[in-house]
C-alpha cells in the first residue's frame, strides 16, 4: 500500500447532499493523492445515533485514516475516542477523527474553520460587541471561534432561552466570566444597535428555510454580518446586508476551512484553500441550481 | 459521490505482502477510476478468523463496494453472505464478495482465474489425464477449474491422504463419478508416466519453501506443467520443466486473472489483462528482489 492513499468518510444523518466528498477529493486529486471520501449515513443504515461508537471502531479496523462526524453524533462520539484536541474538548463536540496507530483522536475543525474564514474574510473589523443568532451545534462552534479570535463579548440570541443560557454559561466557564450573555430575539433591535457585528448561525436562508432571520431595518452601515449558511452561498441576509452597507462574510469560507483543516489532519499535507474556495462556489452553486 | 469511485479490500491473515492492492489500483488508475484497495489483516487486528462475518457486515455499512477473502476465511465467510455464485457454491469457498443494494454475494475467481490463465497459456494441450499435486484450498480451486475446462480425469495427490480423498470425493459429486481419484506421493512416478500434464498446487518453490515438489527425472518432453506459485514467477519446477522439454504455465496468470475477474465484478468494467500480466512480472519480480 502506498503512503499516498487515504480513506476517509463522514458519519451523520441525512448527509446525502454533503459537499465534503467533492471538496476533499478535488483537492486530493490536484495533489496527486489516492483519496476516497465515503458517506456513512445512519438513516440509510437504519441505526440509531448511539451506533456511532461501533461505526468508528469498524472504520478504524477497516483501514479508514479518519472520519468527519456531523449531526446528530458530534457529542455522542466523544465517549468512543482515545484522545481529544483542545478545541474539541472545550466545545464538547467532535467533527473530525484521526486514526493513528490504532488510536482515535477527536478534533473540531468547525471552530478552527470558522476562525480561519473570519480572519481571512473580515480581517480588520471591530470585535468588542458581537451578537450571535443561534445557540445550536453550529452556534456553539462559531461562538468558540469568535471568542478565540478575541471578541470582547458575545451575546447569544436564541428563541430557546434555555439553550442560549446554557451556551453562554459554557462560554463563560471556558473564556472567563462576562465574555458571553444570553438573550431572546425580542431584544435584537436594542442589541444590534450597540453591536459591532452579527454572526448568523440558524438555518434561516437555506433553501428549505428561505427569508431573513431578522428585520432588514436592523441592518446599518458599519455593522458587519457573518453567515454560517452556505447553501446558497448568497443568502437573503447577505444580499440585504450588503445593500445596507454592511461588510459581509458568506458561509462558504467556514465550509472550506473546516474541510481544509480536516484534510490537513488526515494527510499531513497543506491544502490550497484558494482553490477550495473556488470549488465551493462551483459546488454550492450547482446544488442550488439543482434544488 | 461519483459512480467512478470504488472502495474494496482483502480480508485474511498475514496478507501484508499481497500484490492485490497494486494489481487492482494500477489497472483502475489506467482506467481513470477512483479506486482504493485496503488490506484488512485479522492478525494485525488481533481477531479470530470467525470475526470475518462482522468484518464483512462492517465493510458493507462503511461504503465498501466489495471484498476479496483469503486464508483462513474463504469457507468461514459463506455463512455470512446473502447469495453465492455457482463456482463458489460448488467449491464451498469464496474469494470475492460484491455488495449491491445492501446484499453480499460470494464468488470464486480463483476458479475462473486459473481457468482463464490455463486457457490462455496452454490452449491446445491434451487434458485426458491430469495429475494435480496439492489438495489444499488452492488445489480445490484449480481442480474445479481443470475439470470445468474439460479434463477427463484428475488424480489429486497429497501427502495427507484424507485431504486428497475428500477433495476427490467432492469433485466426483460435482463433476460426475470417476472424474477424480486420490493418491499419495509415492505413486507419482507411475502417475506422471501416464499423464498428459501436471498441475502444481503446493507451496514448494516459494521463497520460504525452495526446491522441487518431485524428482526432476519424472519430467519429460510432452508433459505440460502448470504452476500455482507466483512468487517467484520462475520457480525451480518451471525452470527444470522447461529444460526437460515441457510446455509450462507460471502462477502469475492465475494471480492476474483472479484479480481481473474480481475487478470486473467490483466495477462492471473490463480490465486489460495484458497490462496486468506485465504488472505482475514487475511486482512479483520486485517482491522477489526484496526477499
Amino acid at each position: 500500500m502506498t503512503k499516498d492513499s487515504y480513506l476517509v468518510g463522514l458519519i451523520g444523518a441525512g448527509i446525502g447532499p454533503s459537499l465534503s466528498p467533492a471538496l476533499h477529493e478535488r483537492e486530493a486529486d490536484r495533489q496527486g493523492l489516492r483519496y476516497l471520501y465515503r458517506l456513512i449515513d445512519i438513516d440509510t443504515l437504519g441505526v440509531r445515533p448511539e451506533a456511532v461508537g461501533d461505526l468508528v471502531r469498524a472504520a478504524r479496523d477497516l483501514g479508514y485514516d479518519g472520519l468527519n462526524i456531523t449531526h446528530p453524533c458530534k457529542q455522542l462520539v466523544i465517549d468512543h475516542l482515545d484522545a481529544l484536541a483542545p478545541q474539541a474538548e472545550a466545545l464538547g463536540a467532535v467533527n473530525t477523527i484521526v486514526f493513528e496507530d490504532g488510536r482515535a483522536t477527536g478534533h473540531n475543525t468547525d471552530v478552527t474553520g470558522f476562525a480561519a474564514s473570519f480572519a481571512r474574510g473580515l480581517p480588520d473589523v471591530p470585535l468588542e460587541r458581537v451578537v450571535q443568532l443561534g445557540a445550536g451545534g453550529a452556534g456553539a462552534a462559531v461562538a468558540h471561534a469568535t471568542l478565540t479570535l478575541g471578541a470582547g463579548q458575545v451575546t447569544v440570541v436564541d428563541a430557546l432561552a434555555d439553550r442560549a443560557a446554557d451556551l453562554a454559561a459554557a462560554l463563560n466557564r471556558h473564556f472567563g466570566a462576562g465574555r458571553a450573555t444570553a438573550a431572546t430575539p425580542d431584544r435584537l433591535a436594542e442589541l444590534l444597535d450597540r453591536a459591532d457585528g452579527v454572526v448568523h448561525a440558524t438555518p434561516t436562508g437555506m433553501a428549505a428555510h428561505p427569508g431573513l432571520p431578522f428585520a432588514a431595518a436592523l441592518l446599518r452601515p458599519g455593522l458587519w454580518v457573518a453567515e454560517v449558511v452556505y447553501r446558497p452561498l448568497e443568502t437573503e441576509l447577505l444580499r440585504t446586508a450588503r445593500a445596507s452597507g454592511c461588510a459581509t462574510l458568506d458561509g462558504g469560507g467556514m465550509a472550506v476551512f473546516q474541510a481544509a483543516d480536516a484534510f490537513r489532519l488526515f494527510t499531513g499535507r497543506e491544502p490550497d484553500t484558494a482553490r477550495m474556495l473556488r470549488d465551493i462556489g462551483e459546488l454550492a452553486g450547482a446544488v442550488t441550481a439543482a434544488n
